[in-house]
């Protein structure tokens, strides 16, 4: 009815023949034109920003040939997911956390944009040390390490500047950056030092446009776990050209028992940080999409415009699930030290079996890892004169042998491929068995090489 | 200890006098200069982006005095959440859906980014309809309705591009458009044709960088609903101008008995519609950032280049929490009707005794809603001497009522405030009846109003 009467009041007004509107189109703007205005077609395009927000992985196995040999059972040594085989559960007293934050009622309705403050004081003193104190306000909950990620970058740095990103490394640094208009540029890691930092050259990549350095320890795709003194020379750097360091820590101490984790923060006492987190991993449900910033920032070189740039920035579409907000004090604080023990000692023993098992097969190179849940495999290419490059050997060895593994130039470094460690062990040393047969059968050496096993 | 002989390296090839660090620096790059590469000191910015990211609720509200009168107890009529006084439960059976997810243990890894095949679908056969078919990879499942908002932004728009939001509206539109650089025309709302849309000037600001036109129905703050025969009006000025439309039917179906909600998709052929949704407002649970994006593209105006660019805008930060998305089916699908109906009786019982309520206050003029949580209440500012607009109006309404009630400058339409209305029936009557005490103190009207009273 009403909007009825609204057609009379507009035809009343302003019937719409072309003159018409070309007139109301006109108004207070000389130049408009009929023509212009009245888009003939539609022509929708993807935004610039959808279009350069590539996914490397997605690209590489989207590209690929992955059809298993149908005479093999499928070994999916790719999915960076603990959970898919079942293996690897979360503990009871997470699940539980959950269901009495569901049966309190009281975290249906909105929490803050940068999390309640009783859930970043819980993360706060969960992560605090003498050397880095922490309290609730330097805390942001995010939807996941990736939102964490993604604000740090968002608020760091313009569009122009450049961020330095470990190579291998984790491909989201990238896809972020650069659907932002921001630069990335690639620092090595050196596999026969298991995966330092090469110093140098992470320094040489410095300019006056470089916004944030970006550190993911423990590493994924390499497994690898720095030493105090290698973090330490990494803050060097930062300190000498005073830029701030995004630490994507997501793995923190998932490292083998004979290892220790060292979190960034407490080593320097005048770098910036924003360290970034979350139960992802660590905890087992990487679905849930908790994660954290902790604003590290005893020189105060952050100031307040970094912390209320993230404030800001969590406003957007808010963080994290308030079910899981409500239930990260008694997640955080009732774990028991035998569930972390335990997934650590599986992560051990099964890099163990496959790094031990590959370290045997001609052509290949695996990495020792020291923690997280990965393991970086060179392929001397040469070697293998069937394939190109990483891609066609991962490709093939689907097709002959049913294991997938992701071809390292996922990751900008060709030649070696990554193998989730996650998986059953009589999965992993099955799928070690098939690899060695995989390679005994394509490996072809080099007379150089020839001759160095001939003797 | 590799640590340690790695400095020995790093001292051994490329001892880090400042001559050195020039060097290294000037190879391949002439221009490059030791002062401008090696900061003196810490310098660190928020970005353009962080500081354009502007929350007009936060910004107006945090200016504001809001010291509530010692002698009578605060009751906010502010707050967009309506599970903060507890009278507005969610159902048991959502809970339970919850509480089976997780005892499930099959939600707790990654989701595809756009979220699991079943739940999509589960979301798609819950909208579909035989004017506008839907389908799993229709629906794209978001972390909040605010996501959704914003890969739908994102994936229409590009910086130097406009898009068309209401006026009165929701902020976060503008809030997310400006800090990606999109330009933001308001288009008027007429309050006394119940906040239809003025067409002509929606008309009138389309030019030809017009990305989308946003349509908000059920309206936030306006508690408005369309017509079919209004929504039909807007569809057409979108297809003539081959506009697409981004519609937040996050109200859905959240309306008044004797009125219907229509989706916008079913009534057009040819208009390609982005509709957002969500858990939040209907199932009551905003906390739980349950969101999505029905592409409803009949006409396959958007083609594949849209649903690409938002699969792939996805993938930035990934969705929903996995436990939600596990609950989806049985949240969808047995929540009982009751519990709908008895949200909207009761939105709607404390609509009408706010809305008789305030009608009778002399100097202001609600406008009755139809539909969601909200009620808009018309300031005649001339009459109130004391305050110069509605932020001064509210401000002492909290000074001398405890009463605190949004001014509508916060969603840019002055001289209006809003009022939730999922507060308790008693705190309603209450809350109206402290607004009538606090008008008739200040309502001075103008020697004209006088005279008309007088007659
Ligand atoms: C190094 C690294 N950082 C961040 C993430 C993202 O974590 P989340 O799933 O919490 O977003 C991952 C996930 O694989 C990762 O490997
Ligand atoms: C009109 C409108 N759209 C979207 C949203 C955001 O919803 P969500 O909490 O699911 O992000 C709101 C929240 O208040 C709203 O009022």
């Amino acid at each position: 009815m009403e909007s009825k009467s609204y057609m009379v009041h507009m035809n009343g007004n302003g019937v719409h023949t072309q003159d018409d509107v070309h007139i109301i189109n006109m108004n207070g703007n000389v130049r408009s034109d009929k023509m212009k205005i009245r888009k003939k077609r539609w022509n929708i395009r993807a935004s610039e920003m959808s279009k350069n927000t590539l996914n490397p992985i997605r690209a590489i196995v989207d590209g690929m040939k992955i059809t298993p040999n149908p005479e093999k059972p499928m070994i999916a040594l790719s999915i960076g997911d603990p959970t898919v085989f079942g293996n690897l559960p979360t503990d009871d007293k997470v699940l539980q956390a959950m269901k009495d934050a569901i049966d309190s009622h009281k975290y249906n309705g909105y929490a803050p944009s940068v999390g309640y403050q009783k859930s970043r004081e819980v993360v706060a003193s969960f992560y605090s040390c003498p050397e880095a104190p922490l309290e609730a306000k330097d805390v942001i909950l995010t939807s996941g390490c990736s939102q964490a990620i993604e604000l740090a970058i968002n608020v760091l740095c313009n569009p122009g500047q450049n961020i330095l990103v470990p190579c291998p490394g984790f491909s989201l640094y990238k896809t972020l950056a650069v659907s932002l208009g921001i630069d990335v540029k690639h620092y090595n890691l050196l596999p026969e030092r298991s995966w330092e930092i090469d110093l140098r050259h992470l320094e040489r990549l410095i300019d006056e446009k470089t916004a944030c350095i970006i550190v993911n320890n423990p590493s994924n795709p390499c497994g690898s776990v720095y030493s105090k003194e290698h973090l330490q020379d990494v803050l060097a750097v930062a300190s000498r050209n005073c830029i701030p360091i995004l630490a994507d820590e997501i793995y923190g101490d998932m490292v083998f028992p004979e290892y220790t984790f060292h979190s960034m923060a407490p080593l320097s006492r005048d770098v910036p940080i924003l360290s970034c987190g979350g139960l992802a991993k660590r905890w087992l449900v990487p679905g849930w999409r908790m994660g954290w910033i902790l604003i590290q920032d005893r020189n105060q070189a952050f100031g307040p415009e970094i912390r209320e740039g993230l404030v800001r920035l969590s406003q957007r579409i808010l963080g994290a699930c308030t079910i899981v907000q409500g239930a990260l004090e008694s997640i955080l604080n009732n774990t028991p030290q035998e569930f972390y023990h335990d997934t650590v000692s599986f992560l051990k023993s099964n890099s163990e079996i496959c790094f031990s098992a590959l370290s045997s097969i001609p052509g290949l190179t695996p990495v020792r890892p020291s923690g997280a849940m990965y393991l970086m495999v060179g392929i001397e290419i040469e070697n293998f004169p069937e394939f190109e490059n990483d891609v066609e050997f991962t490709e093939r060895l689907v097709t002959e042998q049913s294991v997938f593994c992701l071809p390292a130039t996922a990751f900008e470094y060709p030649n070696y491929f990554r193998i989730v460690v996650t998986v059953p062990e009589d999965m992993m040393a099955e799928a070690c068995g098939r690899i060695r047969e995989f390679c005994q059968e394509h490996y072809k050496p080099h007379r150089q090489d020839t001759n160095g096993l001939d003797q």
